[in-house]
């Protein structure tokens, strides 16, 4: 499995955004990546543009690469540094046992939707820096060293269908899942997993938004109702809290529904980037 | 063997280069660097980043990393789409068998040093290029469709000690194998290998400084002068033309000489980006 992609500063990443979180944030999308297929990582390789030389901005970047990466016990092979507006794209090859391999076209009909983790907390303190306001450091945490879910994907073969990464947005990426296999989703958007430091900032009726936004790094899969008990016992082995969002339906499209059971209207959401 | 490099627009290529170009070009520098280490290219991943969603552009950017990628039979495996300022990222594998590959720090003392093809053709159609002036399309050709020598580099296992490819210059490249070897070098600036239309175009006394500017493409080595019988044979199977060029030398640093063996104070020359 070979996963690529590219952060570019102000397009994946505000500006200010540290060196360290740049680096780690570089590697974690990728590890990201290869956790939705259920691989284990093995190596990855760096190419970084930089505006000018900056030794001492490098060495941060490099450094929180590095942390991230001795996580995950993946080497870094190779490297390219070059001159241009502040870019890294990452690339990184992980293993997974023949056949067991996670992919987005596998979801059935009556398939319960999980996610992990919580959702939108990257989103809130995206909005809180655009508009130049500080937030808790666990929010801006959440945003800059996104947690790739690598144990979960890795545990999941056998027990979930389809799984993606929630790197465009929750429903934007679930719609991705739906297309490829040719199925329909409903959703509870009341259902989606939220942390208290967002249920603390945010009122419950337009908290989706924020928690359909992207940057989130979680995973996203369908399993059958009768693995309901072994994802609660791996929610409890790995603790990651895994939340039941919706069903997966015949036909096509995505439909979701508030606490009530009205339908919400989808409007464009997802992360603002092309491809 | 994994090799990774960015090019990025108006840094690594003319901002006017036509898409097509771009992509071969993506592909041919990281080539290159496989040929240096002897490898057999395999599978390789791109990266691309663009400014705003352009099917048109992307199409013929992807055409021509294909049409080179299908000579070198090397498979695209994956890839990443997305906003920001052109830039594209390729990551190559390749396999070489164990032992054999080749490496910069394996020059040995009394060493020739031989380049491959003719150096300078880039720098000049760049240099009429960034200057408004047209050339012909075989000097641009050489700028923009750069020739990997994979064939050379694969066979030279056996035969040469130290290999790089020459993207950053000549004599900058060289300096690399003499400061990882621990060796240093004497290199005749006028055995250089210039093209007919190079030689057309640019004075003996100054062409030293075109044909070490970068962006060449071509393979510099360094082999035992016993093997001067085995590289003609091979320069005349590959059809690829060799050139003794220097030797390797005790001490470090790098010498440079004219036609008439004065020494050339050599200034700082070489492809202007860092890293």
């Amino acid at each position: 499995m070979v996963v690529t992609d590219t952060l570019n500063s102000g397009v994946h990443f505000p500006e200010q955004t540290a060196a360290c979180d740049v680096g780690w944030k570089a590697l974690a999308v990728n590890l990201s990546d290869l956790a939705a297929m259920g691989a284990t990582p093995a190596w990855c390789t760096l190419a970084l543009s930089l505006p000018q030389p900056d030794d001492v901005w490098l060495d941060a970047c490099i450094d929180g690469f590095l942390a991230l990466a001795a996580q995950h016990d993946i080497a870094l092979v190779g490297g390219d540094t070059t001159r241009g507006p502040l870019s890294l794209t990452v690339t990184a090859c992980g293993f997974v046992a023949a056949g067991t391999a996670l992919h987005r076209d596998a979801a059935k009909v009556g398939d319960d939707i999980w996610v992990s983790g919580t959702l939108g907390d990257a989103a809130l303190a995206l909005r809180e820096a655009l508009q130049g306001r500080s937030c808790s450091d666990e929010l801006r945490w959440r945003l800059d060293r996104p947690t790739p879910r690598c144990a979960l994907g890795q545990s999941l073969a056998g027990i979930a269908h389809a799984c993606i990464d929630i790197s465009d947005g929750v429903l934007q990426d679930l719609g991705h899942v739906c297309d490829a296999s040719g199925v329909g989703a409903e959703v509870r958007l009341d259902a989606l997993p939220a942390s208290d430091a967002l249920v603390a900032h945010v009122a419950d009726a337009g908290r989706w938004r924020l928690q359909s936004a992207g940057d989130d790094y979680e995973l996203c899969f369908t399993a059958d109702p009768m693995k309901r008990d072994a994802l609660a016992v791996l929610s409890d082995s790995l603790d990651v809290r895994l939340t039941r969002i919706g069903s997966i339906v015949g036909g096509g499209g995505m439909r979701a529904f508030d606490a009530d059971g009205i339908e919400v209207h989808l409007q464009s959401s997802g992360y603002e980037h092309f491809g």
